[in-house]
């Protein structure tokens, strides 16, 4: 909290809300490293599909307001759809290349829509650091390639993945998994955490890891891949498929979307690059 | 010029350089309503198409920085391409609507570059005014859209036009004409002077506005019309060609584009609503 003096430093959470432990990470950390700490809660229609779930993504603004107020947030912007766009929206702000795989290309226009209002965020609440869960990594790559080309006086900070005590990575969407779906979908970070320990033979290829972790996802009765993909990070280029990585060199992404009935759940794991001699 | 205190108040003048009286004015405006005036020059060749002149449009750098320090300015930022492109350019910042006729259809991409470029400058400088000259009505018209869709922290000051003894607005383009054409392009200019009087004429068409406008820029044999369009401002939006101007509610701009031999010139002037029993 600021006490007056010179130009305070501006910590920013931007979320589209019903908040969990993720969130609240991303707060106190905001909280530790400011002197004033800003979330913002906002669904925004410009980054759903058509056939997406704007409508009935899950929203609780009095709990939301709750956790913000107990986790170091001072000043909460919750802004109306008609207040972020006034009028028909004229201007976007778009990122190309490190768009295209992942997310999206799996929800066309996704990322034109959080680029778009990420800049009027930072606009309107001119944060000094901006932090971003790393769940959505291929979103905090695109934030990150969208500031540094556009020189947005902001520091991105990633921050790790939160995750239930079985591993699910923790999700404003996984309010919509049944009994059964909520169960299964521990395969998504199972997969990760198997992926770790296959990607200590060096000569495991990006297509051999992609396989094996098809499979095991899988193995879930009711999991249904829309994605697995590894790829460099942060560029989200593709490597060769049949050639060993290059651990020493370069740092990869493992990326998951994988649907359980109507909803999409996703997960990752960064490897970072290896010691010459040593082991991950 | 600022002494310390609170917060300064910073007034930017973006331009390409090669400067003339028109952008001394915004210098000039900008050093007297801000604590600080910023400066900047860069030919950016994001907004020159592949046949443009990019490569050979005026420069003079120790002349500029002359005229600066002359009026007003207290930081010139004149970056060069490397260090504002460092690699691909992945982000654009893309405005429709505004940005379809006149020069945006004139010169595709132009006004990509611009918004680009302008926002890159808004986020290194951060500006609380910036100042641009009318000459260029659909660029203050595209960058005031722009900032209002992404909130920008920034007010638009647009500024009159800047004009020669006989007329012709001043331009770093108007270097490159020769003695016949320079005595020619007054055309444009007093074009816009007859345009004046016709539209004292309420039953005047936007139809009939542009042919007897066509019809005066004809007159000087080296003219070879770009365009000749009138339209409501800021929105851009085409007029209905056959009724006469709604002249008591609607702001209208008379815009030109001629080239005279490779060298393409612009010029527009603004007609303001009128009183209802009043005159122009």
């Amino acid at each position: 909290m600021w006490s007056g003096g010179s130009k305070p430093r501006i910590g920013f959470v931007p979320t589209m809300g019903y908040l969990h432990e993720g969130h609240a990470s991303l707060m106190r950390q905001a909280a530790a490293e400011n002197d004033i700490t800003v979330l913002s809660i906002f669904v925004n229609p410009l980054q759903f599909g058509p056939n997406e779930d704007f409508e009935t993504y899950p929203r609780n603004e009095q709990r939301d307001l709750s956790i913000a107020a107990e986790n170091g947030v001072d000043l909460v912007f919750m802004p109306s759809v008609s207040e972020m766009y006034p009028r028909k929206v004229l201007t976007k702000v778009l990122v190309s290349d490190v768009t295209d795989r992942l997310c999206g290309a799996s929800r066309p226009g996704h990322f034109d829509g959080v680029g778009t209002v990420v800049s009027k965020l930072f606009h309107l609440v001119q944060p000094d650091r901006a932090y971003f869960g790393m769940k959505d990594a291929q979103q905090v790559a695109v934030i990150q390639q969208m500031t540094d080309d556009l020189n947005f006086p902001v520091t991105i900070v990633p921050c790790p993945i939160v995750r239930e005590p079985d591993g699910l990575a923790l999700s404003s969407r996984n309010v919509y998994l049944n009994a059964e779906q909520r169960a299964q979908a521990v395969v998504l970070s199972s997969s990760l955490a198997k992926a770790r320990e296959w990607m200590k033979d060096a000569s495991l290829t990006p297509a051999a890891l992609v396989n094996k972790v098809r499979a095991a996802i899988s193995e879930a009765p009711l999991a249904n891949i829309d994605y697995v993909e590894v790829l460099e990070y942060p560029a989200l280029a593709t490597p060769e498929a049949e050639a060993p990585f290059h651990r020493t060199q370069q740092r990869y992404i493992l990326a998951l979307a994988v649907k359980f009935g109507a909803t999409r759940l996703i997960d990752n794991e960064l490897f970072e690059p290896v010691e010459v001699n040593g082991n991950v």
